[in-house]
């Protein structure tokens, strides 16, 4: 099988992972873009970067006869196929319509996951057994813990198809990115653009805040006006290639 | 193109038309079914019974680039395609997450819909210009009115695909039925025997309700003991087979 | 069995009759109360005012296994054993959490509570078939129409016990109001107090609304000042008795 | 005093009494604007068309030293305050924060807005005696009845401030209109040329819901194709000066 | 006074302690129970195991002239009572109707229940001092921390009665199990055989997640075909009893 | 500019450093508040405690034209104006109307009001980099993180106006209490007299926690009867002054 996804350009990688949330959602804010930052979706691992590729798993509200402890043992069952399919720099994303009433996934899958090489887990649901998945060494997303199995209130339905999470489009081969605020969703065509305009951003951030640190007022300071800017590219070449 | 749905039994059909959805939910949940009825969805013609067969329409969040008026020209477009695939005694079904902050369909494509020959139009979302629409002359159920138009919130991504609406999984060919009460979903497979089964209790409390109504007490009455049960047997015989 | 509640004076069911649930509430304001009213209860029948006194039956979350068809045949199920308590003058209060997942009555025992001679019915949560309450010949009030049978989210555990409804405290024996707005529940130990002074706020309300509309400002009218409530003691004596 | 707002051109007035909200909306989407319809607000009488210029008033938490029945004395009070300035042409939207556990105005206060001349009240809160206030002879909006004073809920605290109202920035001098889809904010430096191609833009829509009513496919006729558009341009002609 | 729930079995006791409420869903969810883990209810203490029989006190909403300060001083006053009545082996499940703006229990009744030897506490509403809670050494549970007495939103009005908590239905001497995911409810009744089938599950996911780490993919694994079964039942044996 | 609100007196500032907001909601109870501690606003630091002033700044919904990168080049933009104006021993309180799509503040400001002196940051929304806000040394509240700029949903619109945040009143002016609860407002008026109380409430309880953890039972102690009163005066002596 081929993959539907193209691994993300190395270069890109690199500066995602150096970048904020924040930053990113000023540059899409800078495109028009509102509304890509998952909400009710929060970090297990805080410490622990986010960068990948969307892949997906849908889940629709539970049907009582279609959706009994039976149908995990065909392997085509749509959850466990998508723990079969998400690969190394994946990223596994659950469209669970935000309920919180079912767990949409719990350890021995995450543990799978994990061990495929993926590069985390992001659903708007809730986990089970979220302490077991917080100790695994991957960054994960969701919404709180919850000891029901996923059956209680969904119904797996699809992998691969362009989701909902957190309130937010995620299409297949988009790049997700997460830390300690929350999970972004660059759409991949702008995905690079982006990435390098947050990294620029992050450089002048940080002397910003060394000035604000050293008692400067924000006035003229943040945003820059054009005696600070001139500072700054002073205090850039200074600095070097960062 | 095939349809993906076949058309109702005739009979049955008959017999979906004259009972309640609140007689539904008793059969369904006789047979385990405790989530058929949707939850927020309300008619707004509850002088009209709904009965057909889902085709559906899925939206997710809309993204800013994707979702401009330009799109409207793509007779591809989900959304359009959707209305032009609906036909004779069939319902249009639309998976809108249950946002209430745009309009999910408006009266012109409302209109097409009747006049396409479908059975009624069911989405979790509001309607936009909802009295336009009320005054089509076919059932349709939403969760009220919104000026704004779908792209607000919303991206049409998929037709007659298995979705969630009201908190109801619905698959293409389930039965739809509505009345005043709201909209239920009968799974395809068991339509004709809950039509049956619903048809005959029916029959049961119109005798119940006339007992009721003579001033009995519900104790043994409703439900029916053994000498009462006796008693309903003679008046159905009275009654003919109605 | 002797009834747990006593009927109301008749001079002030008389006065209860006249007044509305805001004016009621303004009273109850006065003597430091700020959350009598239901919140999310809605009224059927917007046309007949509420007098009674409270009867109430109490819902938790239901049980799978406690909770199926079989239980209506025990007369001492809660809900039945509710329905064949209420008698003339009482109103059932249903406190189903404000859950609407279900409905918490339906039309057959709607009916039998009419014919016992109930005053009316209040529930937090939806009605089945909400169209056949609606035409019966008494005031209803719920949170809106649910197909569902009460026993997929409800499990009947009390009668005339001290319950919640719509966010108010209601002991049994409190004294309902009802009207277009809504409901409001009278502690049964100031019930006469306020009715009588509800009914003079009304009069003088009159009077206000009388000199708005023909044209009078506000300022030193509503509320009166000085000048303002001499005229309206001459008012109030040319009006007479009322 | 001088009013803080400025009428309305009559030419646009007129276009706007004509037109929907829905169509506004669309406009407004096409300009980038797709947070300006209120959700949760819903039109008292839709058989009445609003359309005027915003005054405001800003509710906020009450606090219960500050918020009892003596404050009404007091003319500068803000409530009664708004009441005494909205005049002829103005709408007054009040701000309750989407809060439904009060009344946010009651019928005495609507009536001297009536007589003030006033084009209509919004409320993203409850109205106190809703069926009261629906009798007034204009158009109101509100999100529900409910019997308690404001007090018990709101502290009453600026007038003529820019608010937020069911979700939507709301300017002194902003354009309301309201249909039975509920209100939008049309921001008053815009509101004329919107107004002009809501208008041109319904003339079309006329054109084209006359042919699907015909029987026509929705291809190339919503949105139209070139050929209809000449179509259109012709009828539009023949039509006259609408 | 005679306790009115029986001690759990230590046998069960010991099983229960071992096994995560992940577990004890399934095992519950075979038997047809979707609904018996409490919702909105978070550990203070993920690391303590929380194993005992319920006890239960019910708020209703609050009445300003009831509830006061004064009201403390009875004994009889039911939250003060229960608080005296919890026993070793048991937890007090409090059924705030999951309201959030004012806490259920604080820190001097918490540390009184703990000195008395219960096994925890549970309530769906907050804690008040909830860092003082969490520094006792037991278990408990609530919905996050508010410093409003319980007086400004509730009404405590019974103890030992049946209730709703996170909404699942609790009676008098259920079990309730918590770990780190939350609270699950068994019905004494298949207390003992839920435990002993959750504890072989147990020793057969620990066989399958030994498994996954080492690599294998999850199909004939989890769950498991007959060849893995084949070589569980071996691993099994060569563990001894466990 | 002079400051609109003066300095706390010292000694009442010691007062509060040392009492929880658990006791103030207690104190504030007695005197008839029942609303003053703010809904869903969390510490982000539990181990520091908040005493200080109320500045204020008000957010209303955004609009795409109003709220674009541009606006903060204008250091009148009441945000960043805001931020220039809090001063030692004040808190900058956000009203954002609890909406938890967007965040409220970023690192840096928040960096910048810490430089200037203040004693803390509450907010009813999100803040952006909310770990970098966590390690900066005060202490500050907020709803949980959100990674977008505030433009998403917000334009900053007023400062030093009287607020709702979190569902509580604030003026400017107030005194914010906040502890690992949250946080509680205390009217200017009273402030003194409320810490006073609250001071001599935290000796008596803390006679009373050390009773109970011996082993007392409630009765007679939490609330004390006059022998426990006596008994407590005699402690009260010996402990000295505190």
């Amino acid at each position: 099988m081929t993959r539907p996804t193209s691994p993300l350009d190395p270069e890109i990688r690199i500066l995602l992972e150096r970048v904020s949330t924040a930053t990113l959602a000023t540059q899409l804010f800078k495109r028009g873009f509102r509304t890509r930052f998952l909400t009710g979706v929060l970090p297990l691992r805080p410490d622990k970067k986010l960068v990948g590729v969307a892949r997906t798993l849908r889940y629709v509200p539970m049907r009582e006869d279609l959706d009994h402890m039976g149908v995990f043992v065909n392997p085509e069952m749509p959850q466990r196929k998508a723990v079969e399919l998400v690969g190394p720099g994946e990223v596994l994303v659950i469209d669970a319509r935000g309920d919180r009433t079912a767990g949409t996934i719990g350890n021995i899958l995450a543990t799978r996951i994990l061990q495929r090489g993926a590069a985390g887990i992001v659903s708007d649901g809730p986990f089970r057994d979220m302490e077991g998945i917080r100790q695994l060494d991957f960054p994960t997303y969701c919404a709180g813990p919850h000891a029901n199995t996923n059956l209680c209130a969904h119904h797996p339905v699809d992998v691969d198809v362009t989701v909902g999470c957190g309130g937010v489009l995620v299409e297949v081969g988009d790049v997700l990115v997460g830390d300690s605020d929350g999970v972004i969703v660059l759409p991949r065509a702008i995905a690079a653009e982006v990435a390098r305009d947050a990294a620029e951003q992050e450089v002048a951030e940080r002397f910003v805040l060394e000035k604000i640190q050293a008692g400067s007022s924000i006035v003229g300071v943040y945003p820059m006006n054009e005696a600070t800017a001139e500072e700054y590219r002073a205090w850039r070449i200074k600095q070097g290639a960062r």
